[in-house]
């Protein structure tokens, strides 16, 4: 055994204390189609996960580390976010799985009781760490924070996720850069695929031994409550979920074989991965519209990374169902807020005298309790409450552009919907993708 | 007309929105004592402002640029503070007076319907700002942000004042840095009781103009809808109320002087400046129980910029009844916590498994949601949530410590209280107060 696995192998699953339920038989659907939009691909669904149940088309805000950066998991509730995205790669860096399993998963550690999707940690090993060596055995890293040396195989990436607790994880894979060689693309494709074939018989096993084990209580007796009540609530006991990512970089033959490939080894969703990598809005756009094909009706398509506000609604009427993105909470940061005629930065000197909140029809905490002038000074004066409250004014732009987006795929008006709004974002170009 | 002072003018006042009220004759008193401690000069007491009544012993959270750093007017609601406190200068500064004249008042700018006792500037611009020109007329300086040059006096400290709407407003006065030289200090204690004269007489002048002027609506008709509320609440039409403030740095002889001169002005309250800028803890009590029974027992008195937790209880015990301080919210970005046994590092890593939350017995947000684990990882990682979490305890402790008081005071208890509660906090000189 390697020296940088024996380094990892103190996360080896073994003391899970909440544990994942396998899947009746006799359960409602995990997802269920519930309307179509008449004149695309746009559907109104719904995923059913052990901690509760997730509305799609869904937006998925961005815990990184632990926390959706500069929000507590009450306002999330109160945004009626109903999953959020956790990085594997960080979690594992910082606090490390020795933390996250004296807590007995990440819901527990961050105190939310909502649904949790995890990424495999491929995506930052490749473009944080230092990276040493990539084998068809898995990738030896140095992390980015104080070097220490790690390896991450599919089996690992599996045991991790596990230990994470989340509702949903990740297959490990490699996300190419743009642009990149076409047999570089193709190699790298086909071990995605290898990967995906090892994370899915791996997750298989390690749902065994979950399922052989004595869940014990943990410390935070409040906190396992809420799981309990959830669990009660669904008759049906649910496991981990698993999503498989498709690859192939810019290349149709590349993304349609790989579609298939992926989609035959029957995972519970499938991710459209390596898009939001700086190319062009219509590369993107092609990546996604080659794979969807071939991904099955009745399961639900994440696209990842994605994307600006006009772009989700494209890539819904594309058949996309769930997306993360780092922009509601990045670019509020930077005094940046969404609105239905695209973004305005709020340290502009125009709105030093505004007296309307960020959007006058909003019904967020910070339009309905603060103005323009006022979020513009807290900015400026690098208050954080200036932060705080643009980034739960772009959090509610987004969830609340899901739950339109749903309402119209109902109405089944989806795609005047879509035109609509595309036509009056008059900044569409004007924001960096990641 | 100097230059400067024109530069000022801008900000004279002729169109406020909210017109202050004068005081009735048959109103109930403006401050009531209503519990005074057995064997202490502790009291427990009651001020009736345009927002609201304060319950003293009272603490008053720093709300330097108009926002109390980390946290939202929802939470310091939440929390329970009856009253904050605005920086004047850095108000000036940023946003500057016709921003604030275009809302109305700070209340309607930050959204906090609370009371807000605002500083006369006079302290920022010695410590902060290049000063240029220290006359008996005022004091020419440059800001810190962008080196305007601008003037402030006793009349225009109490314009400005006016023009943020505060419910208390302060004299304008100097506070000399420790250690000083005695001549110096009482040249300055003259100057601080000739400017407090002058203050006196133009604070009541302004009144006066108000009085006789309409107010107009402003255009944010919800925010102003509170302060109706309260307004009709109290039949008995209030003011906005000016302190004095009692100088006289580390000599007896000056401060029992400065204490009698600026009571011989007749102001609603009294302030005891020039404490806490880096003397020893015995020093600063020196200074207050040589002002202190000078002091009349009818008005309110406030200590400035002070302090530990520890120290607060002292000050009660000496007959203060209002405080302000920086500490729980600039302890918390470092990620230190208050405790009943003394301050905690949450960096450390002692508490890298601590399920339990800052403080067992706490009902404050933080404690009753997260581990002691979970806010050490958000500061490790930078994350805002952990300062926003401890900057939430912080203040509840010392909102809470303040409501102990009270109560302890009602009981005659105070006393027995005070004693243990500082025999039993550990770290009391491990904190720089300011």
């Amino acid at each position: 055994m390697r020296s940088a696995k024996n380094i990892f192998s103190r996360t080896r699953i073994g003391r899970v204390t909440r544990a994942p339920r396998r899947q009746c038989a006799n359960m409602s659907p995990m997802f269920a189609v519930l309307a179509r939009d008449k004149e695309s691909k746009a559907r109104r669904a719904r995923l059913t996960t052990t901690h509760g149940e997730i509305d799609t088309p869904a937006f998925m805000p961005v815990g990184t580390q632990g926390s959706v950066k500069g929000v507590s998991p009450r306002e999330l509730r109160e945004l009626n976010a109903q999953i959020v995205l956790g990085n594997t790669y960080h979690l594992f860096v910082r606090p490390g799985m020795d933390v996250i399993k004296h807590f007995g998963s990440l819901h527990n550690f961050m105190n939310w009781d909502g649904a949790i999707l995890t990424d495999s940690g491929g995506y930052q090993i490749f473009s944080l760490a230092k990276l040493r060596k990539i084998t068809q055995e898995g990738v030896e890293f140095q992390n980015h924070i104080d070097g220490a040396p790690a390896f991450i195989s599919p089996e690992i990436a599996m045991e991790i996720q596990m230990l994470l607790g989340s509702d949903i994880a990740m297959a490990l894979d490699e996300c190419v850069a743009y642009p990149c060689e076409y047999d570089y693309a193709a190699q790298s494709a086909e071990m995605t695929t290898r990967w995906a074939k090892r994370c899915k018989k791996a997750h298989a096993v390690i749902l065994g031994e979950v399922e052989g084990s004595r869940p014990t209580t943990s410390k935070l007796s409040h906190r396992d409550s809420s799981t309990a009540v959830r669990s009660a609530r669904n008759d049906d006991a649910l496991r981990q979920l698993l999503f498989g990512i498709v690859q192939g970089s810019t290349f149709e033959d590349l993304r349609k074989e790989n579609a298939q490939a992926i989609v035959d080894l029957d995972f519970d969703g499938y991710a459209i991965g390596g898009v939001s990598v700086g190319e062009p809005e219509d590369e993107m756009m092609r990546a996604i519209e080659w794979a969807e094909p071939f991904l099955p009706e009745n399961k639900p398509r994440y696209a990842m990374g994605l994307g600006t506000p006009p772009q989700l609604l494209e890539l819904i009427a594309r058949g996309m169902d769930m997306f993360d993105c780092v922009l509601p909470t990045r670019l509020a940061r930077n005094g940046t807020a969404f609105t239905a005629t695209g973004t305005i930065n709020l340290k502009n000197a125009e709105f030093a005298l505004e007296t309307n909140p960020i959007e006058d029809d909003c019904t967020c905490e910070a339009c309905r309790e603060f103005s323009r002038s006022y979020i513009r000074h807290l900015i400026k004066a690098e208050e954080i409450l200036g932060l705080r409250l643009i980034t739960l004014h772009n959090l509610h732009f987004y969830l609340n552009l899901m739950n339109q987006a749903r309402t119209e795929i109902e109405r089944r008006t989806f795609d005047q919907f879509r035109k609509k709004f595309v036509a009056n974002y008059k900044t569409r170009n004007a924001v960096m993708v990641q």
